[in-house]
């Protein structure tokens, strides 16, 4: 008997059919003896329509009142997931972020947990209570209701899991855990056991998008087992954790890719001390986030940079560079689209040097080219033209065996 | 300068082109440089919308969940009528019940407010902000979302226009004033300049459905002088105040009328002292209200007793009385349905006596035979059938000179 945490995303609260499933996880979770805390998202599209009428009543809507709007899903679902559960027979009470104990930033729109006061939740739990919380909202120290941005349930399931010394925190979703890589396109894909913090990070921020990276490095930080798995079927899932079962000679556990991946090149750039801070902190202060960054040097004086940056910030990006070039000292800019990222990703590449020239050969011996390259200790990433990118991923998936069933073996990864 | 309370019922916020339209009547009221703090309802259908939901999740969702996802409805309205006034350059901040201050009993569903912590809406307008208030909602002092029943925002509104000492609440809706009787049904049935919070007490709970009685209570309680008037076209509404302009000879101010009136009958009732006062606390109890009560000695030592109620009670009336058959001391009861209550209303009866014998007389004149009477200082109601209830309020409209234009005089009627 512990607690465990529950998460429920949005397409898993969809609907009140939906919701009464997620009802049914619950006392699953309950009758085992388990005390239990839900952490809810807004139902289905609810988000999507609460945008669209704050874009009809203002062009630009405050993030302050997109704030107050938003919240308003998510306390929809607490509501209606507790009255199926209370219909049931069960004891359950609902939970807004700012009666949940959920402290924030006094930021609007992207806000961090900076503390949860969990007496009211302890209090309830105490009394055999199930408690339903909403996800994805806080309150700041002004009084001001806050929104922790994407993926905030994921955040708020797994910090309360930490505050709260949880067992495990489940997330439940629309699919049935982490692949080896994206089973829509890559046929061969397979569900993993289970996958290391560092690993889920990395797949996480290459758009795996099963679990948001700022959850599982909650996670990680705080050592939460979390676990992924089908809000529908019932199936095992995938565990996230420290120690993972690695398999025989796998060293790469995931292919992730990611499409519309600008490459922008400024050229003409002073060859200063400052000039490379200088550029990516102007474009920091405007909350476009870089990834592989080249440096290139020439013969003059001076230096071409080219760096990645997501189609979503292209306009952003080239904006804040005209507006700044004096200041910055380059001549011009130019960028490239249609291209996509390729990444491989594997704990077991720190033991294993070699894995980066391996990836080359073999995207070399099928024709394609990489644009650009960026390597961390457990990650290799590659750009490459979109058009290649599935073939690209495919072969990867091959080569490193990932095609291959799973024969899990105990391994300590760090 | 002063402060002015303004409130936008449901249909007046109904869809974004109605919400920017209360956004200009709050915007007018600013230019004037007044001070004004905006309270509202949920949007339209948005409340039956959630309850819908809540009976899809649980035959009978509890009362505190209820609470939780019908508040919803007006942090959606605020946030949305914030952003249209920002968008049109205005500074604005909206707040849910709680962050107003709003206190209530520890009930919920229908909870009272017990006080106003107007600090931080006084901030606010202290920095010229235009403050946009949830209404129907406020918080407990165990730290829950409460909901004050019906007709609970615009006890909101005159709560939050006692509390601030504002110089005038505004009750904006889709009627453009109070009238002598209801002008769907009632041909001549004329605008009112002005009427004292008594008469719109009477009116109110005679089923006018312009403004919840609770709230035109507070006002008189608290002398705020109230307005209503139409949110869609720029008209003079009906002010009501204590010193009314008296029409000259004009005894009574309105004709209302109520259908589904059931007439209950309790026979055999023990003739003892506590046999009246034991049946009422009963339905009180149940929260059955009765409205018009009639007695009858018979020859024997029991009593036969009438009282009428509304039709939604029926069913919970009877129930209530055959469990507690015995204890009451009654033998049978039996019920009319197909009734209806005509009312006369006007603060001048309270020196005019024979306004019940004139009622009387004109409406057997028509043939109306009346079925129960009930008076007091400033109402006479009678209960007639159904088929003859506009019959009865249009005869008497035209006997008590509703039919003719006004001619405002200002006379003090307490």
């Amino acid at each position: 008997m512990g607690l465990i945490v529950q998460k429920f995303g949005g397409t898993s609260v969809g609907d009140i059919g939906r919701i009464k499933n997620a009802a049914g996880r619950v006392m699953d979770e309950k009758k085992k003896g388990n005390d239990v805390v839900v952490v809810v998202s807004a139902m289905g599209k609810t988000t999507d329509g609460l945008v669209g009428l704050a874009y009809q009543a203002a062009s630009k809507p405050s993030k302050r009142e997109l704030d107050m709007i938003l919240t308003t899903g998510e306390q929809i679902t607490i509501s209606l997931l507790t009255m199926a559960l209370q219909d049931s027979g069960y004891d359950a009470v609902s939970m807004t972020g700012w009666q949940a104990g959920i402290e924030t930033e006094s930021i609007h729109g992207n806000a961090r947990i900076t503390n949860i006061n969990t007496d009211k939740i302890k209090d309830n739990l105490s009394e055999s209570r199930i408690v339903v919380v909403a996800g994805f909202q806080g309150l700041a120290g002004n009084g001001e209701i806050t929104t922790l941005g994407r993926g905030g349930s994921d955040t708020t399931a797994v910090a309360l899991a930490a505050a709260l010394k949880a067992e495990r925190c489940d997330i439940y979703t629309d699919v049935d855990g982490v692949y080896t890589s994206d089973p829509r396109y890559v046929k061969n894909a397979r569900k993993l056991a289970s996958v290391a913090y560092d690993e889920m990070l990395e797949l996480a921020n290459l758009g795996a998008g099963v679990l948001h990276p700022r959850a599982v490095e909650f996670a990680k930080n705080y050592g939460v087992p979390l676990s992924v798995r089908s809000s529908m079927e019932k199936l095992d899932g995938t565990i996230i954790e420290e120690e993972v079962s690695m398999e025989t000679g796998l060293i790469v556990r995931g292919v992730a890719f990611e499409e519309e991946i600008i490459r922008m090149t400024v050229f003409g750039l002073r060859n200063e001390i400052t000039s490379l801070s200088s550029i990516f902190s102007t474009l920091a202060k405007h909350h476009i986030n870089v990834d592989i960054i080249i440096q290139s040097k020439t013969e003059t004086e001076s230096i071409n940079l080219s760096f990645s940056i997501k189609r979503e910030d292209l306009e952003d990006a080239i904006e804040v560079l005209q507006n700044n070039r004096k200041e910055l000292g380059f001549t011009t800019i130019e960028h490239e689209s249609g291209l996509s990222k390729v990444s491989i990703v594997g704990s077991g590449m720190i033991s294993n040097p070699g894995v980066a020239a391996q990836m080359f050969e073999v995207l070399a011996d099928h024709d394609i080219p990489i644009k650009m390259v960026s390597t961390s200790e457990i990650k290799v990433s590659v750009v490459v033209d979109e058009s290649q990118m599935l073939k690209a991923a495919e072969v990867l998936h091959t080569e490193f065996n990932l095609d291959k069933a799973e024969q899990p073996q105990k391994v300590s990864v760090k």
